[in-house]
């Protein structure tokens, strides 16, 4: 396999001359997707160890065993932004989970909100989503992705040094100013918000606009998806204001 | 219907006291999915018409037959960019399409390049993703999608005062100076360009480097799929130097 293309997230020990076998879904891909057998190299990784080349030392139906050989990325940090989120139903809420892996969120924290539909969530899946999304856009972290709790208790638990954008259709400065006057500003990143095909509930907003740490942002003239503005919300911090 | 909150866009003239027949798709809609009957009013719309309140006049089994009654916006020019991108497999052209029009995209081309693994489009269907999500969003144009393309075909027939922005994750300026660069000048929209699953060849990047109107440029540290790209692009673009 040329430059070791495959790359796999494992949450193991990572160090040189080390073991590591893969779990049914990664070696269900490498041997029988990928046909890669005894020899082939595969790139591993995570957050504390960083990214290490793996030679396949035994595989074969459904079983893949490697060899830790050497590092060739290390440990760092990735901070990003947070994103919260009213879920969705299933396609949409994938994509949001993909999506904000790709564009570097650092965790997502699904909120019930009112006008929320979707009653309950699949979080392994959503989980399975964002390790799949980090293999393959070059993380080394996969982002968090909380239980999902109403609204008041995300509003309680908020640390207030972090800001916290509010994203909705009608209310709320333009995104460029907001993020423009917030990306001078040497603060962590900040979380965005942002609601279910419904919106936020006018009561949702009152009380969050309410929160010293909370800023309102609109996005444009028409009416974004839900999945849509989280994404939106996320590439334009990420461009504008984060890791770009 | 409070509000008349469906809203469809019709081909015909729009006029007050003219009559308007829906096609199956929206009568379908209206009738089964909505269960509107006679009385109930929604709004209707193209882009040389603006919005206008239509009333059921007539309604049953797959058919709907609107009376237009008033105006509730004139037409006005819808100016955005132009997204020109490599087909890629049917979700994710689904969803280019989609989140591209609730964008703000004015046109869509797609191209055929080195890297494209898809062999056919499907247009009729892709117009039909952008018409629902005009009609969801709010826009009162459609965003055009053209026949597709090969990228030397674009190049040819490109109007050299239109900028191009080539997005490509190894080459080229971080997106924000490049927009920040582009936002004070009062030129036609972009052009936007992004590839296939696996990026534009590098000598498709040479030929559109040397090109006077194209700029190369990147969007940050992670490797984006091809559908999140686009639609990155265009939210960037659209919230820093468009109508956001």
């Amino acid at each position: 396999m040329d430059k070791a293309k495959v790359r796999l997230f494992v949450e193991g020990r990572l160090e040189a001359g080390g073991c590591i076998t893969l779990n049914d879904r990664q070696a269900h891909y490498v041997t029988t997707v990928m046909r890669l057998g005894c020899g082939a190299r595969l790139r591993l990784f995570n957050a504390a160890a960083g990214e290490w080349l793996g030679c396949i030392e035994d595989a074969g139906r459904g079983r893949c065993v490697m060899t830790i050989e050497a590092q060739c990325r290390r440990a760092c940090a990735e901070p990003g932004p947070t994103l919260a989120f009213a879920p969705v139903k299933k396609d949409a809420i994938d994509f949001i989970v993909i999506k904000a892996t790709e564009l570097g969120a650092a965790a997502l924290l699904p909120v019930w909100t009112r006008f929320t539909a979707v009653q309950r969530l699949n979080l392994e899946r959503l989980r399975a989503n964002a390790i799949e999304a980090a293999e393959q856009c070059g993380r080394l972290t996969v982002p968090t992705i909380a239980e999902p709790v109403p609204l008041a208790a995300l509003i309680a638990g908020w640390a207030p040094e972090q800001a916290l954008l509010v994203f909705d259709r009608d209310r709320g400065g333009p995104l460029k100013a907001v993020i423009t006057a917030a990306a001078g500003r040497a603060l962590p990143p900040p979380g965005l918000l942002t609601g279910p095909e419904g919106g936020l509930a006018p009561e949702e907003l009152d009380v969050l606009e309410a929160l010293p740490f909370v800023t309102a942002v609109a996005m444009g003239p028409r009416t974004l998806r839900a999945d849509t503005a989280a994404i939106a919300a996320l590439a334009c911090w990420q461009a504008f204001a984060g890791d770009w």
